[in-house]
């Protein structure tokens, strides 16, 4: 039996749907949904490399919406709607209307006419990155009820304030990969630490996604940062809940060494403090530039304090028989090569590399699994469709 | 017998063509041809609707040149290429060498190539925007003459100094929806008005475009505006002859009150002096800033003699049964949400904003029928193989 | 026998592959694949001529990255990725993080996941954009083979410092339409002049892509220029043996007039000294504007001693019976046109002009080419199975 055709039984057997709903957090999924989103994006990957046309769509526009810049996320998008056979339009706020005063109901219904899947990546402003998805979704809810809409588009977020759920699903699948199944996930120490890098305000949407996802599969999640470097405190607290609820554990320290002791999966990243990003967030609304720099200028003061949380060798030694895997959303701040000092000495991340790409490689497929089960009432029969209409991606 | 077997039949009953030609004004353009892009744009939004696929283009380019900035237009033209399998690549003049002293003639031939449609929106200028897509139209036509082309694609403008002929059209088709045919327009009352708004310079295609249009199905068009904000001469003189040659009429006048008097249909809309745009063209064609600060100053402060031009709850009483359609093209300057006064009362806005949303959605089906029967020698016969092909847009 | 089925025997006779091979020199490439590449491209004008559709990529991405602006390249691009069935997606240094320190490496594969092509122009800083597109071969090649692409997306050069081979195939092809054969070029002479504009640093890879590939055709390819405005000193070299094998001739020299005598193709056009280009490299890097604007005026104050390098009517009369074929890459300096004075006379370019058109539209084909054989084993078969298969590009 082929990869998909499993990857479709397992659909059946789940029983979940999605049809309808957007993406936006993890933790509104249930644990079903997101094995839903997990078996799509993997029969996809199957269909993909057997050369088979994953097609759904014969046309339809895909509205891409970053309020940040960004590479990888935008790629993935692009590529997984490219894939679903959707064509992205970018709504470009420099270039539209939506900086003069106009609504976001107005705009979220003009741009959706013959519009299937939306992405937004909003995550510089503390507060206002899912609430602006919300207020997207509502007003695709109420064009669409008042026949303004001939569909409902699926929203998905690309990063927010709060979440990042297509990097931390990107990241649950490639950890699947890696370690045979989900189930071989139980029981496993994945060690969520900050890391020292010469830059601030880096979102706190990864650190957040992960402790919120990775607390659901059993394992013990151990969570570490300096004083003072806290996430969304309702967020931490929904990771202790998730943990006491699947057997795992959720733990907080301020030692790199601790969380990294005996641990199966390490992922040192860099963010900037809650409180900060609520100042930040402040200036940046009040435009005050001055503000910004001194701000700027206090981080990287204290952030200095902390050259030491760096993923060295010497760290990884502590590891599970020295032999943690490191996971990154990348780009790494990587010691003597894209920076002096950062988070992940050099050998170490080059040892590492080629297993960042592949972790970075399942979020298109994630992408694609999102819009598609939340388009079609029936995933398994598409994906049957695809698969037993053959038709194929390249020809010949 | 469905929606789309209906339109086609109509189209048929028409033996109108409009194969080979450009859409740049509606006046160009006989009753017949008209009708045949409202059938055309029908017998699409059925075929969307009932799940077809509406793909006559295998594959081929549909170039974007937007000379200002814009979202609705941008993502209608976006959405109208796609539907008919166009992908849109935009013609970027900070990114492309236009600006650098190539002729119009010579890029017009080096991005067609491939192309099947050109959507232009050149709309600043007065004066110029006409001018510039006939100038383009020319050089398609030598190139395709010469050998140069292999096929001779659409140009379709969205939006000029002249007409908004993709706005006036899907205006024009939702309230040939809302009144149930086009017959049961003829004797109505719509009232084209200016309307307060606290910017300058907003341009004068859309009441040019709405009186040069609704003046040919029979009826009653008023247009009003305070003293000195007039339109283009020669286009209010057409609208004048259009409505003798229709048993309408066309009145015009100094007071929104009188034009709003027992009107089925209202349009109160800012607009700048015909005579500032020439001014504010001298100046932008001199690139003088200091010139165009003295021009705005000047024009907020006549606009301000006139805050009295609000389309208030107490106006659409005088309104037929006070109950007219409110047509907008949105966005518009609602007093209290999107500035202080504007061009109309909050309340009144909210009750028909739905409908003015469905307004704007005609407007991509309007943009690919003008492409589709530019394109295609046989418009009715291309929607039948649609139609009756059976390829679903979404599968399953 | 259609067009089509006797390119098709062409390549099938040629025996020649370029499977997963990438386009950066046409010097990399043995006469039967710029054969293949040329049938191919042939192959593919005379399906879309006849409306056969050439979609043999169901989805895919085209990434595009300019690092310089253009039109004509870049629309080229667009309209040959989707004649295959790819959608472009730009890499965008500006809106993505390459400027942020982040490696080609890891870039190459972030964008590459779901891509069929990647087409690149770099051709401002000397020494970099041929090493540059290296580098992102040797990452895909790194990443296909860890097994983080599926795919080995095929690199195609639209222009760097050293040769422009997408200008310079379609240049022959356009040649090769003319003269009514490949054979018909052998003996032929072409004058590949420097000719005078007011601009400076205008690329070499033009003329270093004339020289490199004509000399390859057995024709007489004559490069003139004033002194010190060398190209890069390796390709000279390099045409120099090419012609030695192929029973053509090399020679240089500083007279306009000599080139052109008895000449039957002409190809005057500006560029910037070889050292010029390094010294602007130099500062470029260096951000030094003030040694730019130095070097600017300085190369202007020396092109000005050389208007007299303009192709008018007087030298057009020293070729062969007064009648060579003028090329060029456009957009041309046409003297009294797009400036004062340039490197053609108008009169000159206007009777060639719709040439100039034709020789740029064999473009999108050759660079569709150059993906089709890149990315398929079998390109005859594929053509055939697209012949065949029947699909119009236009329904109806």
């Amino acid at each position: 039996m082929s990869d998909v055709s499993k990857q479709i039984e397992i659909i059946r057997r789940l029983n979940a749907s999605l049809f309808g709903k957007d993406f936006l957090l993890t933790w509104d999924k249930s644990i079903a949904e997101l094995e839903l989103i997990m078996a799509v994006a993997e029969a996809l990957r199957g269909l993909y490399r057997q050369n088979g046309s994953a097609r759904c769509f014969d046309s339809g526009l895909a509205v891409s919406l970053f309020r940040d810049q960004s590479t990888r996320t935008r790629f993935s998008f692009a590529s997984a709607s490219n894939l679903l056979g959707l064509t992205v339009q970018d709504l470009d706020e420099g270039k539209s209307q939506i900086a003069h005063g106009e609504t976001v109901r107005e705009t979220a219904n003009m741009i959706s006419f013959l519009t299937e899947a939306i992405g937004i990546r909003d995550d510089m402003f503390l507060g206002a990155g899912h609430t602006y998805m919300l207020e997207v979704a509502a007003a695709l809810d109420d064009g669409f009820k008042s026949g303004v809409l001939h569909q409902r588009p699926a929203v998905v977020n690309l990063q927010c304030d709060v979440d990042h759920p297509t990097q931390a699903m990107a990241d649950l699948m490639w950890l699947k990969e890696y370690f045979g199944s989900l189930e071989n996930l139980r029981g496993r120490k994945i060690a969520m630490t900050w890391a020292y890098s010469p830059s601030y305000g880096k979102p706190l949407s990864v650190p957040q996604g992960i402790i919120g996802l990775m607390t659901r599969f059993g394992m013990h999640v151990s969570l570490a940062h300096p004083e003072g470097y806290d996430l969304i405190p309702d967020v931490v607290e929904l990771a202790r809940k998730n943990a006491g609820a699947t057997g795992g554990t959720f733990t907080t320290g301020a030692s790199m060494d601790e969380a990294f002791r005996n641990a199966d999966i390490v992922y040192p990243k860099s963010w900037a403090p809650f409180r900060v990003m609520q100042r930040r967030t402040e200036l940046l609304r009040g435009n005050d530039r001055d503000g910004l720099k001194q701000l700027e200028k206090e981080c990287l003061a204290n952030n200095a304090r902390f050259t030491g949380w760096e993923c060295t060798e010497q760290k990884m030694k502590l590891t599970k028989n020295g032999a943690a895997i490191y996971l990154h959303c990348l780009p790494a701040d990587i010691s003597g090569v894209s920076c002096k000092q950062g988070e992940v000495q050099d050998s170490v991340f080059d040892r590492y590399r080629i297993q960042t790409y592949k972790e970075a490689g399942w979020k298109p497929f994630a992408i694609a699994a999102m819009i598609l089960t939340s388009r079609f009432k029936d995933p398994a029969g598409v994906l049957e469709k695809l698969a037993k209409g053959g038709r194929p991606r390249l020809i010949g």
